[in-house]
């Protein structure tokens, strides 16, 4: 009885299947040879759940949708500077096998265009890994990222190596700056192992929903890479994921999201959900025309675009009110819901704004569904001030979402998991 | 006693006011004979609470500024089509005052590029306008936008259009194009006194919180322009608005921003804040020196990036029980939190995937802080689904978070304010 | 009966009338109506004599065929300096109507594209001229190198005019350099008439033919411009000239020309002849179709290549002989030909390689049909060499092809018509 | 004595030996260790004749001044079109190291440039050699052009193997479009060994008279390559040699030439001279500091500039007069010094004008010092016509410049040695 969302993505399976425009990868014969009709698509959600319609076990190879999850693994084993001084982040506005290097540095202008991805594959592992290892290393993080081991296409591996003479004049230019320092036929084998590693949908989907789940895989619950690099990698994705039709696609979509030459097409809502899709008719960018097609409908049918503003949401304070009376009086103010900055605020602003007349207060935070660090921050300086006004200070936080609460200096806060507690003698907690 | 943000900004300010690095914008006598010393940053909250320090109530010219706020009238009053036949919508990767005309059609890549503005202005309003009522309209509009009646600095008016060649030169390649219909120097003339209008650094920051708002301003309620006009103009931001540094800002800042080259700076983040800074100093792609640092340091102490993922949030489903016993026995599905298609799709899940025993089901929404569409749309359709398998179906929803609940075809619900109401006899909605 | 050149360019009219493939200009009304079968072709030779064939007195506009005209003018009226400081002689490799700007200072890069020609426009005649003036002074000068007085096409002007805007976009773009450093307007307006002057074929054969003729007009006999501006002007026809067809051009043709939207070709072959051709459609680069095909034809057929090696020479010493015996013996150098640096080292070895045992030694100019200017000097320092080791020189040259020789500090020579002076008394020259 | 020209050549070293600005070509260690103060200079004339100061024999690589020889090699073996088919003659306006291959086609735009030459480099020698031979028909191609066996240096041609990582980026890019159709490695090598030719400045002044002198070797008398090809090569030496300073040095030089890193620069104009200079110091172009000095001067005070026109010749035409009387009268032409179109032109004119009442007319060939094939036709399509119209025709032509004349269809002539023989019984010839 599951099936509202199989349903629909059924129907948008349904909706798409007799646009046969496009035209299938043709350099190899191996991506020449695939099956055009296959036609896939997978919702993973972020605490594991999936679905999906049509030919979503099909194996593929990943192609350029590796070169996020490269870039990750190059950010998470070498660090942010080392990657950066490689590879920039700004969009070239060109196609993806356009070879813009920065005129004077010879550097990548972004890790989604070849000569940047090749680059990143060199920096993926620590500096002491060997080619062989280095692949290993890239294909145990890319299968980290799906949650299952994936394994190379051989056949695909060879007839790519035949017609790597784009992919090799990139790695020499890229050698002759230095930014490469390796023999740049190695390099480039290597970028082409990662780029015919086998996945599926469901991988792909997967994968996206690693990286919309703060790098943490909802299913095996590995911690593939830190928020930080999650961050850095998503915002690549949104300005240089999809080349030059980047602003057609952060207008109409709004999701972060790459595309491979097989098909194959991933996007990643921070915090929601993984998307894949895969049809190997491509368009003239070299993404799958039914993927796009329906990633716009996913879009504007679930909202799942970075700039939608969620509709107004309730106030995060959801009472401020006294219980109690005479000494014994509590004020108390009840937060409600996911609080980031602005909801943090919001509570600061009604707790402080009228000095509380009650010499205790506490703040609720039983129907706080979520809470930031910025904000975890703000209720706790709250608390320190309150203090320092003299107020004696509660947290009512059965489930620990702030736990071990610290103050900070000449702060003082008790911690109770019901304000009948406040009511009776509690524990203390400076 | 409301002062955290107050004393961080102020701090923040502090540790940026000895950097005199940057030259002032010097092509007109008005603009370099600005004090460069100037320095201020407000945070406007999209409830309209507005936290400042330092120089916030000086007016300058909004410049650049005035972009996507002409962007967001223009799509309004002529609607999508029409704009975008005229203005794409891809980065160009280039310095603002590059002309970035698409070769074949002339058409400008971009809003937020002066070949695009331009172009946007001469949208702006009705058709039916003469020049004179459009630019009355543009002022009205970004008057809405800020909530109080802006007014146009005649002085730099009538500078700039002795300096406007590149402008002029621009407006005339448009109208070689036919890109724009217009005589180029009336087109010109508009927008200069477009980029003329002055305005305060809390007049910015309350522009960017209608932004932030879904287009509503935070304090005058007034309803701007509408939500999808809001995205698109969010999502150009995203991509176009730092001009050649677009890359770096948004992995660094992640805040859709516009500068000015009189020193203002903008930043507008969906649901929560708009941010700006005023410091009139510029580095070499044109942007606040200053206001550059802010804005990295508030992303990084704040959260303050799109791509942030939300620290893991509770469960959607709060919790899942039976209240009552024998045929009074309701199952009791409790929703909490801010629930997009993420959290709905989980409700969605664990309502139906094991069909409950009990003939009686209920929503409980008392603890939801906001709902988005599609979300009311997949929990009106487990009502139905629900009443289809034979299930009598309450929504528990004090404070009619989903209003008039129709869950189509077949459904019925009944709308009560406590789960008391349906131990009891209580109304039903169809 | 002087019918073999008339003869031979009525063939080549007849091989390319079929050709009807290309397309009128047509962004004016006024080219879009012109007659596109008209053709026509003159060879105007540096002596004043002119062939014809077709629609060779048939009026149509002159256009940028203008602008190394006038480029020869400014650099005759302003020098060198001030016109290189403002215009560039470098190609662009981009069609005429590009803006091609140094992306420092502005400059344009060559004055055979628009933004070149109006700049060059502007530095026409002293800097002291009003608007009207400056058009006058370009007027009569392009009258001048037509050796007839010329006039404006004012309906043609009036057209450009109302569809001038790109190149008022130009001039705008030029004016926010200091490039240009008046209003753009009246620049693009005069630069319009300049290029709305009317022309035949036969009157671009005679401007053509100035240019190959030093300048000087073959049939006025007026110097319009000095020698080192009418090389500069012939190198940059050279190598921008063509625009993007630069190097074809180069490679199949050898002969500096310019092209003009109206349909006009012309071609100047330094020291030989101006050519002309005239018929309306043009190629995708700008250039008439059939005017491309006939400087094909003549460039072969005539050997009218700049790089076209002249057949070997004879030796620029004819004889080297003893006249005479005894104490009267005389040394005889006979030279013979044209005489360029190649020729006068030629002489210079053969007369100073072995010492001439005799006292008397003449050289003998008599056979000599030309000689520049080094090659005067070297033998002028020849015969000072020989005064210097004793030698009694005589220079038989009855037509005084070195008029009023000086050999200089301590050189000594007799000036002869005919050998037999030296072998009886003469006189003597210093 | 002869110290004319090597008293100029000293001098002129003399006056640039103290500019030691410019850099070194450092990219490996070979070049870079080069002498920086080695300077040279070489004439050699048409004729075989070489005036020399300074460093003329010191050995050095010819690097990209094989790139016309190559050429010139590849036009003659494999014809026009194949190598047409594969590298342009656009000047590209780039340095030399960029890659610059038409954007459709991924043709190089021209054969100066890395890629068009590696490319050339490719179509030298028959399809049928192996590399190894392709390489040994360069040097010995190049050898012919040297008159004399030049040898690879081996160890710059291992230090350039070594650091190819740019040329064979540009190689594997060729190769992915199809214009190189072997192993780029292949390639890379042999166009290594190519430009490691070692060449003395006395070489290239004598390969570059070998190109004015019409592709005959001055010295050896070998034909190495045919006239067309030689204008070809001139050709695009003008427009091409010189990369992004192609304009400055056609209007300020104007001699087709060629430069290299390790310090040589070659010009050749046609029918007069070889020059080569040798300065190891480069400008940021790329090209010989002092070199380009040297030529610059050498252009000035010489008149060596292709745009030169010629001083005021003599008329073609000596003089027109009548010998003899009665029915014995003559009528006499007497031509006179290099005759090429123009000349012939006004010969043609003054014999056919006026239809001369003679019926006996003698061409006087006998001050004619050079004639083109053009002229050459004219002149005998003269003598056809005075026949047809009832002539009798002589060419007194001593030393046979007109070869085995014959005026074609009814045409008759009688060839003589001198006046003389007319007047008296003569051998005639159809």
């Amino acid at each position: 009885m599951r099936s509202i969302i199989p349903d629909y993505l059924t129907e948008a399976l349904g909706d798409v299947e007799s646009d046969i425009s496009g035209e299938l990868a043709g350099y190899i014969p191996e991506l020449a040879a695939a099956d055009p009709e296959r036609l896939g698509a997978v919702f993973a959600m972020v605490d594991g759940a999936v679905y999906g319609a049509g030919d979503i076990d099909t194996e593929f190879t990943i192609q350029s949708i590796s070169k996020p999850f490269t870039y990750a693994l190059a950010l998470s084993d070498r660090g942010f500077d080392p990657v950066l001084a490689k590879v920039g982040v700004e969009p070239s506005g060109e196609a993806f096998n356009q070879i813009s290097l920065e005129s004077d540095t010879g550097r990548p202008l972004n890790p989604m265009i070849n000569a940047g991805a090749i680059t990143v594959h060199s920096l993926a592992g620590s500096e002491q890994l060997n080619p062989t290892e280095r692949v290993e290393r890239v294909v145990q993080g890319l299968s980290a990222f799906a949650g299952r081991a994936l394994t190379v296409d051989e056949a695909v591996c060879a007839s790519e190596l035949e017609h790597a003479h784009r992919n090799l004049a990139i790695a020499h230019m890229l050698r002759s700056h230095d930014i490469l320092t390796e023999d740049p036929r190695v390099a480039v084998d290597g970028y082409i192992r990662q780029c015919a590693v086998l996945v599926t949908a469901r991988d792909l989907a997967m994968m996206a929903a690693t990286l919309a789940n703060r790098g943490v895989n909802p299913r095996t619950g590995e911690q593939v890479v830190r928020e930080p690099v999650v961050r850095q990698v998503l915002s690549v994705m949104a300005t240089c994921g999809m080349y030059d039709a980047a602003g057609d696609w952060a207008t109409q979509v709004g999701i972060p999201a790459k595309s491979g030459v097989a098909g194959g097409l991933i996007g990643a809502l921070p915090g929601q959900i993984g998307i894949a899709t895969f049809s190997p008719r491509l368009d003239p960018h070299g993404h799958s025309v039914r993927g796009v097609t329906l990633f716009e409908r996913f879009s504007a049918d679930m909202g799942l675009h970075v700039m939608e503003v969620p509709a107004a949401a309730r106030a995060a304070v959801r009472s401020n009110h006294v219980v109690g009376k005479g000494p014994y009086a509590i004020r108390v103010f009840q937060l409600q819901g996911g609080i980031r900055f602005a909801g943090a605020e919001r509570a600061v602003r009604e707790t402080m704004d009228a000095a509380p007349a009650q010499a205790r207060v506490a703040l609720d935070l039983t129907m706080v569904s979520s809470i930031d660090d910025v904000s975890r921050r703000m209720l706790l300086e709250v608390v320190r001030r309150l203090t320092l006004d003299g107020h004696e200070v509660y947290l009512i936080d059965p489930d620990s979402i702030i736990p071990d609460p610290d103050p900070g200096d000449g702060g003082r806060v008790t911690v109770i998991g019901d304000l009948e507690e406040a009511l009776s003698p509690g524990r203390t907690v400076t």
